[in-house]
């Protein structure tokens, strides 16, 4: 073979290792969304079928072989083009896969499922002790992954490989050290001031009006529908299933408006995000986006810098007040988009503002470095917890479960993940500067709900090229600089300074 | 390893296999009921992948040289016991996959792919000659096919055994030429009579209400919905994801009533089918009924000989009529007994009623044979089709669109697949019969809308032993002889011998 039949050949492979993957997501999605409760036991099995197949498929000595011969070649190719980056991004992620044994794999696979159903106990009883020998071992687990990538700069760094490729715990920790001391005092500040109301979206919205509006918006976005539709499922989420089949879920609340409608924002923007990838790269590991914090950037792009600002609610809140008019006929537009964004420091990330959610992360990360680092133990964890809430919050957990048991992550020993919902805001709010110098009228076209040009810019910059490059590499060609705090700073200062008069 | 050891790995790569199967079942699903329209060509590839995937791991040298290892250790085992015949049904299935050529394979793919489109664009301009190439070739393909399976008694055979393990050409023709005189007869009987009355059928019937009856009614026969689900599909199926996940599926006419509400009860039967089946077959080739015909016996035995008796619209027309009281308050049980039972020659299959459907059945039989056999040519059979039509039902169809050309199955080379609809409904009466005998108050039963022991009657003697007997073994062991048409004749001349007249 020659190295076009070669390449031909090694896409092919990667082509039925991608179909696997889709159908795995398929079986998720399914299962979340549709599936009777009596398919638990044999759904598991289809999972673990076919998860095998696609470990056992990637990590063929074949393909390592054609990954092995091809290196000349892509070095010869403009280093940009989609078949160089696919050679070396997959021999990149060819090269993790096979460091790790077999063997390391099913005991994580095991540690996974048994951590989740101690969580589960642990937190329906506010007992942190039976979840903490679990921890343990998924700490230790996570101890010995890194120790399969050897050297490494920082023992943490292969663990956040995993979710942000080629970002560094040093970088991660020298933004969030800029960051920290800044969210700390905005939050600080707003808690002298007085509070805004938020009771209107308190009330009983209509599900079907809830779904209608989300719908309408989010079209605007350009979410594709013929590429798409959206279910309801216990938690929001985005999963792509091919590049021409990217669903998207929510959860309504009959009485709370926020929350479908800011997590249908969301999601549409992972999903456009994923709608908007190069068909060229479909059925490939690049068909995928960059990092899950560039992923985040986008969702929160359009829930927050969009979905939240006052110029979207210019034209969107007449729209809004005309689906709820009972609800939002005697709510001033000013009162609506305070309200939306009130900041209050509370226990809960998931239910964090925008002001506040980064400092939920920040304990997380500096949590989950000590603990893989063996400078905080397990058995401490509940108390590092709650001094660093009282530090950064202000607030100290009652009990466990609305403290370190709140998340599900670690238990399923997911520990390196979370930093990337904190990158995503910084990289939404660095984007977002550029779009602006890029696209003067861009207010004015926020103000008329037209966002094609915006969807368009970030397609272009972000979107298209799905994982050809690294987080750092892509944020570098799309903005000037790398991952950079000083612009969502600026974001939070000027907006909660106008909401909160600071 | 010893034989239990091969036994346990033979499960274990059987099971692989199995959740395969069922995932691309899951991606047929999806594709019918909930798949937007740019999911196509990405789920093509995803079922080409897992189809692929399932064929070259059932077919491996693995499994073929643990079958051979394993069939003394079976001989040794009761012939009926799970293992050995997993054994015997799977030797059987891996001898006969592994006798056809992947060239053969992927030759019938592209023609069944090829024909599905000849045949759509014939159908929608009327014109048989745009299809009949394509046809020719799937003719030609299973010509083919059936000398990879030589010696064997009839060419038709080994084209029948795909769908009804075991069955040969010549039982089927003696059944068909048993029944055919005596259906014909009872039509020209009937025709000769006045007709009923079924226009309040033909009114609007509110969806949700459609939905809610025939929900309810499954319910009553036994339809585990904590291991299913309904969903809306173009055409009704049912769908088994593993034997806690079996789904139905309908479409709903706003304007006529008979439509969903029998196409629901028909798919419940084939889902109480397949949840009935004992879970220690689960993940393998024996979690399945026994062939196409038994399946349909159980989806027809629950949509006619329960669904249009008069003792089951005793207990439930009432209730029909509390969903419904505008459009039927004023229809008499017994008119809408008639109603449901109508008995009118039509030039469509899926439309006729239970009179006049096998002889759609046996026309199509007879030219499939005959093409196979080379006794007919393609070109000759709008034609030859035109001239049975005439004989059988006293109709001759204006087109071809309405004749040769309406039904999907041979455009995709399914030729042997049609007698299995007849066989079910022969089957199912074969089965009533019984039933009467064992339970001899199951008419009062069904007057009070009681259906467990009908239910349990048939778990115990069809459902549970899924795929571990071929089709004449279990008839003969749930009746006490193979298939027989003179039950089936018994009921229908009862039936519209009264309802006519005769």
């Amino acid at each position: 073979m020659d190295d076009e039949q070669k390449l031909t050949q090694l896409k092919s492979l990667l082509n039925e290792v991608w179909d696997l993957r889709r159908v795995v997501r398929l079986l998720q999605w399914d299962q979340q969304v549709k599936m009777p409760i009596g398919g638990t036991h044999g759904r598991a099995h289809q999972l673990a079928t076919l998860s095998q197949l696609e470990h056992v498929k990637f990590t063929s000595e074949e393909i390592g072989q054609l990954l092995e011969d091809l290196q000349p070649y892509a070095g010869q190719l403009d280093p940009d083009a989609n078949d160089a980056r696919l050679i070396r991004v997959t021999t990149r992620r060819y090269k993790k896969k096979t460091r790790v044994p077999a063997d390391w794999v099913a005991r994580k696979a095991e540690a996974a499922s048994e951590g989740y159903r101690a969580w589960e106990e642990a937190r329906a009883t506010d007992n942190f002790s039976l979840f903490q020998p679990y921890l343990e071992k998924n700490v230790s687990l996570r101890q010995e992954y890194a120790e399969f990538f050897k050297p490494y700069e920082h023992v943490y760094d292969p663990l956040l490989d995993e979710f942000e490729p080629g970002i560094k715990t040093r970088e991660v920790q020298q933004i969030f050290d800029e960051l920290r001391p800044h969210q700390v005092a905005l939050i600080q500040a707003i808690g002298e001031r007085a509070q805004v109301g938020d009771s209107f979206l308190h009330q009983p919205f209509d599900e079907e009006k809830q779904r209608d509006f989300g719908a309408e918006v989010v079209t605007r976005f350009g979410y594709d529908w013929k590429r798409g539709r959206q279910d309801v499922s216990p938690h929001p989420f985005t999963e792509s299933l091919g590049l021409g089949d990217v669903r998207i879920t929510t959860r309504f609340m009959p009485d709370y408006l926020s929350s479908a409608m800011f997590s249908t924002f969301h999601e549409s923007g992972h999903a456009i995000y994923e709608q908007g990838i190069d068909p060229d790269l479909d059925r490939t590991h690049l068909a995928t986006g960059a990092s899950l914090g560039l992923h985040e950037s986008q969702s929160r792009l359009y829930e927050n810098l969009v979905g939240r600002s006052y110029d979207f609610w210019i034209h969107f809140y007449p729209r809004l007040q005309e689906y709820f008019p009972m609800q939002l006929a005697n709510v001033s537009l000013e009162s609506f988009y305070s309200g939306i964004n009130k900041v209050e420091p509370s226990l809960i990330r998931v239910e964090a503002d925008e002001a506040t959610y980064n400092l939920h992360i920040m304990l997380r990360l500096e949590l989950e470095i000590a603990l893989i680092e063996g400078q905080v133990l397990v058995k401490d964890l509940p108390g590092e917890w709650n001094d660093r809430m009282g530090e950064y919050l202000g607030l100290t957990p009652t009990n466990d479960a609305l403290g370190v048991l709140q998340d599900v992550h670690w238990s399923e020993g997911y520990i390196g993940y979370f930093s990337t919902y904190a990158l995503g805001n910084l990289i939404s709010a660095q984007l977002w500067e550029c779009i602006h110098t890029d696209i003067p009228d861009l207010p004015e076209q926020v103000r008329r709900g037209e966002f094609s040009r915006l969807t368009g810019w970030l397609t272009e910059k972000i979107h298209r090229h799905g994982a050809k490059f690294e987080p750092q590499e892509l944020v570098t060609q799309a903005t000037g600089s790398k991952i950079d705090p000083a612009p969502y700073l600026r974001y939070l200062e000027s907006k909660y300074g106008q909401i909160y008069g600071l």
